[in-house]
């Protein structure tokens, strides 16, 4: 994006609490706390993973990758599913959800499939929050 | 799987057509011609994408991205649709599905939503075949 400032789409402001943000991405949780769902959203005008340089794709997998880990160590994930997809909101998103045999939609994907909806309470947000900006060493 | 023998998971097995093998990942085509769907199977252990070596991710992620191109450039796709979920079948294998809006399914990301189908002739798989092996550099 060079020095164009990097705006979220409006629909990813809407399904999630913002966590905070990367040198490369935004970090966001899905508003829906039936599943632990952690979303990156690179700060790039390319729409599709597999088109990004090698360098900066490395360095958002590697933070997914540390997202993964959270959601297994402290969020009860026993798997995880990882998806860029965009079909719906063009700007490029990485899903990172923490899946587990018997939760809600299990064992179908979550997209278009979860039905089921929860909300985190405020002190829930923080504390992801918090860990999240551990788990990615964020300010 | 150091000097293990690395065994498709019959399910893949069943619902693909083999293209070849790299170096790191067996390459299959969905048998549902509907949408242009290419699985790369890693001869791994590992279950989740997230968790595997970073050299070997790239590899692999690095493979995916040339089938995406080959799918853009020969396959008519607008849109590229990656992931790894394997709630059904927990052998690791990464989706790259071409996408373009009014598709059989479109928006929906295909795992669960695409009730369409069709065959490839044989003719067609031979003709992705030489395709995919070219894309990849196999053989």
């Amino acid at each position: 994006m060079s020095r164009e400032v990097f705006v979220l789409h409006p629909r990813l402001a809407a399904d999630s609490h913002s966590l905070g943000e990367t040198a490369t991405a935004h970090v966001l949780l899905h508003r829906n706390a039936v599943v632990p769902w952690l979303i990156l959203v690179p700060k790039t005008g390319h729409s599709d993973l597999l088109e990004l340089p090698v360098a900066l794709r490395t360095v958002l997998i590697d933070d997914c990758a540390q997202l993964a880990r959270y959601l297994r160590m402290r969020r009860g994930a026993e798997k995880i599913n990882f998806a860029a997809i965009g079909n719906l909101v063009p700007q490029l998103h990485l899903h990172v959800v923490g899946r587990r045999a018997g939760d809600a939609c299990w064992p179908l994907p979550v997209w278009g499939h979860l039905n089921a909806t929860a909300t985190y309470s405020a002190a829930e947000v923080a504390t992801i929050r918090e860990e999240v900006r551990t788990a990615l060493a964020i300010g």
